[in-house]
């Protein structure tokens, strides 16, 4: 068969699984957005099938003669550049898949699925001795799962590599330093500040519709296409990309307080622009997403907080807002409001925290994560480990463990190298901005004048098109000139939070 | 292998085909009910995988060896029930898809793509001369798919059966012989009553919101489980059942005409009540889900027209529906209302056809049919002939081809035999109410207190439950205890309209 008719076939292969994927993709949507609560068990079926389907076909000696003969070194000059990348991407796969031991793998799909009902129960007990044993064995499966990949230099990069290709512990050892170094002193200044923002209008009544009205017109200020997707309500809000002309965001109205799903409507609508924004040639290949978490959380972040919680962005919206909801802000000026919505300081959730303190709630995890995976903290140890590290980054200590060490589901879901990704994609965020000001210059001219489009465009040139056929740090390096760099962050965070305290 | 593990093999495979089934019923549910105009194309696709994937399974040999050993005579006392119904569907798929010669398969798949979307312009254009080449394509495919069946009788026998098991051409005749002789005399006598029900008042402003709050009570009220199923909007009204626990219906609000939902509820949910009675041993094989056309339309008929029109159910629900919107019933009395919501006369229109009309429509269908596959109309004469036969049965004549022959999309998407379902649905429908009535005795008093359980429970009883293991004519028998029957619709129908347009 010649080399053409091989890469033919490969690419009607993968077309298949990508087909496969974007059912799982629109199942786990319904699921989450209003599925019938008497199907959910049926359906969890229906993904199984699915999932082992496109696991089957990811480990198939099909797909090893198809990588075999697409990876010889002299038919590289014959194939397309969308092909070699695909060929990576399912390398990368079959080789991560088939080196977990089948029964092992099982035995961690159960494990986990067990552990997220008891780790739920065990949160609302506030009882961690509950989620003890399955910890325990989820880290064991995690130091096991190092070996069977391999490792080079610390043994927490190959968890790394599954979330953030190309991040070290190395790397991040030095950029989760600096932040820390900086961020400490500054929440503490912050918190000892006597000028504290005004809040309480936040929590006045706002009715849904209301907010889902101004949702929806943020949406489309940010360049969402609605007709390539769609927005609906949820428990616990996300964005999903089924194929770049279906990519729906998610959201939740708290009547109480409008900050829940216009912020998060925003952080979503920056994810789903990533996925919108993907160059249709990479349609029906594993390509077809971003790239990494960090680099997809850039975009959310940047969205989120250097548009959506920039001043010059209220500018253009805040009287929008007040045509939804006119009561709550009729005495309220824009410096008041502006203020109000970054109101910062210590507190014990991570998913409630504010953009100053975030990357410590961050970096804690990555802290404790490391040190469990490299067998210098035992499970038994961790919520002392948890508190004390609570007490030296915020000053405040969790009074009780369903708000320290229980809070998150990742551990129970057995992710491990993930939390990384979440202070990564701010960083990143903070880097693009710059390089964004320096490319286009009026950055905050054109948030003053509500015209978000180039801002979105320059994103799709440098992070969105590529899909995952370019690396994070690529993506990067190209965007900015530089590589990781935590500066960009902090100066902005200085800035910003100086401003609004008057620290100086 | 022992026949227990080739049946629990086989039972395995049969549980990946239907939860195949089930993602492609999702994504068809969520394409008609707000998936993103920009996904369409290449959802459409991803559907195709899928429905490719389910028919290789089919008519595989993997599928061939199971039917070949647990169709042994000598096993049968070794297998389930489940198993030996799922088996018939089975092979009877099998022969069904290997009896068609693939490249004419695929030639007549693509032949319906393109006659569709010709239709749709032909019928705008009242331009049956365009729609022509396609629909003689049509007939000329169905003639031989009849040949590559087999067939005994009649040739229209092999469509029929593909929607009605069981039914001839023979039982055909004898019961719309009955029908159209009985309701052509009444259309005439109710079209030149001198007492015509009082329609204005059906066409005033009724909120969406309001109709669909409206509906949701009558869903409920019906015994639709919402913890089951869901209510949602769309341009044609379905109900499709994903799994019996997960059972949608769909509706379309016309703000100036509530009976468009309302009506338009009732039906779906008859259908939708049929899916979430089948017994859950039928889980996950082919025998979760109606047992034909026919049987399937009885059930939306029977809570339509002879729950949704009766007197006695306005009697508990009119004050409801006033409810919702005061000032259009405020002045019109029950019977005012009874009479309006039964007007009936001859129209063009299928769809729009009330209970009176609604067989005459199919009936002129089926004969056109019936000639055209053996060949003793040409399609070139057609549309003469539709119009003829509306002259005939309703008085009236069409003015053009949109509102005469090409008005349906059926022939179009390659369906011969189908419509006769319809009016089968209602013959068994008034016979299925008989049988109720004869048992329960009730009924009228059931209605007018608005309790509806026991009449769904005893359809769950008689038809439901089986869901496709017992064929549509030994439900009919053993809940009836006689085979399809023409007088009881009729002596309905008569009873009905005499009083309504006083013709006595």
């Amino acid at each position: 068969m010649s080399i053409q008719n091989v890469e033919k076939d490969f690419r009607h292969y993968v077309k298949k699984m990508s087909h496969y994927e974007e059912v799982i993709g629109l199942t786990a949507w319904d699921l989450r957005t209003g599925a019938p609560k008497k199907g959910v068990e049926q359906r969890s079926e229906v993904i199984g099938t699915l999932s082992t389907e496109v696991f089957r076909m990811s480990v198939s000696k099909e797909m090893e003669t198809f990588l075999d003969k697409l990876e010889a070194p002299e038919v590289q000059n014959e194939i397309d550049d969308v092909t070699k990348h695909t060929v990576r991407e399912c390398r990368e796969t079959f080789d991560k898949n088939t080196n977990v031991p089948e029964e092992e793998y099982e035995a961690f799909v159960i494990l986990t699925a067990q552990a997220e009902s008891v780790w739920e129960e065990a949160k609302d007990k506030q009882d961690f001795e509950m989620f003890k044993p399955y910890l325990e064995k989820i880290v064991r499966f995690n130091q096991k799962y190092v070996e069977w990949q391999g490792y080079s230099g610390h043994k927490y990069n190959t968890l790394l590599h599954e979330f953030e290709p190309g991040l070290t512990v190395e790397t991040l050892d030095r950029v989760f330093t600096e932040l820390k170094e900086a961020l400490i002193p500054l929440v503490k200044r912050v918190t000892e500040s006597s000028s504290q923002p005004e809040t309480n209008f936040l929590y006045e009544y706002f009715p849904k519709e209301e907010q889902r009205a101004f949702s929806e017109q943020v949406l489309e200020s940010m360049q969402y296409d609605f007709e390539a997707g769609r927005l609906d309500e949820t428990v616990h809000p996300f964005a999903i990309g089924l194929n770049a002309n279906d990519v729906r965001v998610t959201t939740k109205y708290d009547e109480n307080d409008f900050r829940t799903a216009v912020f998060g409507t925003i952080h979503e609508g920056g994810h789903a622009l990533y996925e919108q924004n993907i160059d249709a040639k990479y349609k029906n290949t594993p390509l077809c997403t971003g790239t990494s978490m960090g680099i997809h959380e850039s975009q959310s972040l940047f969205w989120e907080n250097f548009v959506g919680r920039h001043y010059a962005f209220w500018e253009a919206h805040y009287d929008l807002l007040k045509q939804f909801n006119e009561g709550q802000f009729k005495n309220i000026g824009l410096d008041d409001f502006y203020c109000a919505i970054n109101v910062a300081g210590p507190s014990f959730i991570r998913i409630e925290a504010d953009e100053m303190t975030y990357s410590l709630h961050i970096i804690l995890r990555y802290e404790l994560e490391k040190a469990l995976i490299n067998g210098e903290l035992e499970v038994n140890d961790l919520p002392q480990a948890w508190n004390d590290k609570m007490e030296e980054y915020f000053g405040i200590r969790p009074r009780h463990d369903g708000e320290g060490v229980l809070q998150d589901v990742h551990w129970a879901g057995g992710m491990f190298g993930y939390f990384p990704s979440y202070a990564l994609g701010y960083v990143y965020a903070a880097q693009l901005k710059d390089a964004l000001i320096k490319d286009i210059g009026n950055f905050e001219t054109l948030l003053q004048e509500g015209r978000l489009a180039p801002i979105k465009e320059w994103m799709t040139k440098h992070v969105h098109q590529f899909g995952k056929s370019k690396q994070p740090l690529d993506i990067l390096r190209d965007a900015t000139g530089s590589s990781i760099n935590a500066q960009p962050l902090l100066n902005y965070l200085r800035t910003k939070y100086e401003e609004i305290y008057r620290l100086n």
